[in-house]
Order: C-alpha cells, then structure tokens, then sequence
C-alpha cells in the first residue's frame, strides 16, 4: 500500500456502466515523513475520505478487494483514513494535528 | 486509475484473435493539474472516446474488467470521459472549456 | 499496452517446463512518435513477429491472456503487428515505409 | 520480492472493514547491499516483524496469498525476516550483527 | 519477462509457512546488451540456477504459474537459464562464454 494525501475528485458522466456510483479521488502520494513524492493517482474512495485526508491506498487487483470495487474497472482504492504515521518512535504525521 | 489525453491511434492488422475489434487509443498521460507527464500508454477504448479528449484509464488486470476487453490480453483500457479535475476547490481542467 | 520493436530473441535450453515451445522477443518500447524510451522487456511471441517488427505487447497477467501464453509465467506478450501509429493526424510509424 | 527494513507504522482507525487486524509496517526498500534505495512502501505485517528488522515483501496479488492477507484489499505483504543477504560470496547484511 | 544475473541469496528462517523450501536468489537486472539497469530483485529459483547465471524471470502474478511457486506469496521467479542474447544480429551474451 502507499500512503497519500486527497487533494481533489474527478467528474465522468460518460463512462463505462461497472463505474456508477464509485467517487473518484485525486491523491498525491506521500513519502514516510508525509512529504509529497511528486506522484500522483486517481483512487475510487472506499472509506469515505475529503479533501484533505491522508489516507492508505492500494493498487492493481488488490483495489478490488473492498466492497464498493469488487468486479470492477478499477486499479486504485482509497481504504483507510490515516490516523498517523511513526517512524522510528517519531510521529511524522497526525491527523489531530495533521502534518507536524 | 490514471488521466490521459487521447492523442491518437495504433491500427494493426496482424494480431492476436481475441483482440479482433478493440480500438487502440494512444494516451499521453496527464498530472492533477491537466499537464502532461511525459509517460504515454495505449489503451482499448471501453468508453467511444475520440482525439482530444481526457480520459480516465485503468491499468493492469483491472484493465479486463469492463464489457469491451472482458478475458482479452488487454493491460489498459480508456473507461470515462473527464469532465472536471478539481484540486483543492479549483477547477484545473473542465472539457466544456478544455485545458483552464 | 505498450509499443515496442523487436531487436533480438532470447535463447534458454534448461527452464521451466511449461515454458517449452514459447519463443522470447527482445522488444525496446517505443513511444507514440516510433522513438526508443530507453526501456526493454523480453515478450513471449503471440503474432509471428519478426526482427525489426514494430509490435503491441502486453504486460502482468493481462500477458496470459492469449492463445499461446495460457496457464504459463509469463508477464510480457507480442501479441500484434503494429501497421501504423498516428498522432494529432499525423502518421508517425508506418509498417510499409517504416520509421518515417 | 524485494528486501526492505521496517521504520514505522501506520494507523488508521477508520477503515475498510476487511482491513480490521492488520497492522501495517511502513518499509524503506533495501538494495542487495542493505543501503537504502529512496522508495517506500506500506506492507501488512505477515511474519511479526519489529522496527529495525529486514524483511523480504512482496507486491501486487501476490501479497494476498498469504494467511493473513488473504481475499483483503492488500497489495504489499512483509513475509520473512532476513537473516542474511549475500552477494558474490559476501555477507552484505546479517541479522545477527546487522548492517555489517 | 526480464533477463538478470543471479549474484547473491537471501537467508530467512522466521517466515509465512508458505515460503518453505522456497530457495532465493537476489538479481541485478540486465539489459538487452547484457548490461546491468541498477535494478534489483529478489525472485524465487524455479530453474536450479547458480551464481553468476543468467536468468530470464518473470513478476507479479505470473511468478506464480511454476511448480515451485504455485499459490505462494512469491511475485518474481527465475524460470530459465539464459544461453544467448542475440540482438540485431549479434551475440551480446552467451553463456558459453559468457558477456562476450
């Protein structure tokens, strides 16, 4: 899994049928510390994250493994909302405070 | 799933049966801002997308999972048709005025 | 998928054994204007490819999903004979002239 | 597989329900000398890792195959605790003395 | 499928039931001249291979599709000893002996 930040949506009308319903995220992935790593990726939202949220994503067919993905188009799930992240006894990110 | 711009077509005539009437869409691959990222994919089109458009594409087995590539050696595939990225409340590309 | 010209082949005598009867291509992926990206894969050969041939290949699973590939570890097919790539209108691959 | 050292966690309270009982690991990928490659990744813990340990994971749909993992939305799996990693006859890593 | 030369092994004692008897090999990866990328991998042995071979591997769910590897949480397998690369026309490596 990678962890990311929302930082916006997309909207489609036209699209394939297995789609309706499904919310479309805008995250930039984050690297340990919380750090925007200049990736960024589209992720149907599972957990039901907003603008802001750091959350953890999975890709490929494990993206399909949540309720609201199964048997559909889709290669990128946001599953969790991210409470924090601790590296090395450090809290790098909390989401009471959000990026220390 | 990614956000591409459909910037053209790969027509081959010799090839794998299973893949008989799938269309080749050439993607440029397009950031949150609506700004191309330098990657490029082919995808079959799931959606009628035409040249010009933005799409949202999916790859890897999720690839398979819309109607038209169902158990086809298919990796990517253009499933919607972007009206609006929106990041951070600010609309980075809306197709009723393309690229803001 | 991806497009790629085959530059070689691979030999290999001692392997797998459900390997037996594939025949490995060496491709360098190209991109949408028929140039070299830098990067390689080794794909099964679904289409008969020759050396020189400008080819579509799949990878991951979606690669077993023809004919030839099913049921074995591979993650790369040549699975079609590229005729033409066409940009913006523009015809940048021809198979009857080549690279024009 | 790839090789990497565990340096945190991550928490998240609000999650996909087929998330519940995994703790997730945050890992720096290791290169075959035991030095740090730049990326990271967030893997369910399989094996009852600790911080500091060097584990082999894995990615993609292989991460589900494990018993902990199994059928959940989870694309990295931390597997093995490495004792050693050798190259070309050297002990570049050994748990015992750690990065030698 | 990816071609890389077996330098090294990874020693694991405390891992997931379903790596038993597993045996593996740490990879650098080479390109089509027989070159190492900077790439590496860890990848189950499928094939019996030594020290210094060269090895065609495959990732992701299709390591799973050998004998060795069924059902296991391995994503990357060496499955074949390589015996030449040829490109264009001339041997860029060849066991025999060896990076000519």
């Amino acid at each position: 899994m990678l962890v990311g930040r929302v930082v916006g949506t997309v909207v489609a009308t036209q699209k394939e049928p297995s789609l309706e319903g499904l919310k479309f995220l805008l995250l930039k992935q984050l690297d340990v510390h919380g750090k925007e790593t200049g990736a960024s990726i589209v992720a149907a939202d599972a957990v039901g994250a907003g603008l802001g949220d750091v959350v953890l994503y999975a890709t490929g067919s494990s993206a399909r493994q949540t309720r609201v993905t199964e048997n559909r188009p889709c290669d990128g799930v946001a599953m969790a909302i991210v409470d924090t992240l601790e590296v090395n006894g450090q809290v790098t990110y909390d989401k009471a405070g959000d990026e220390r």
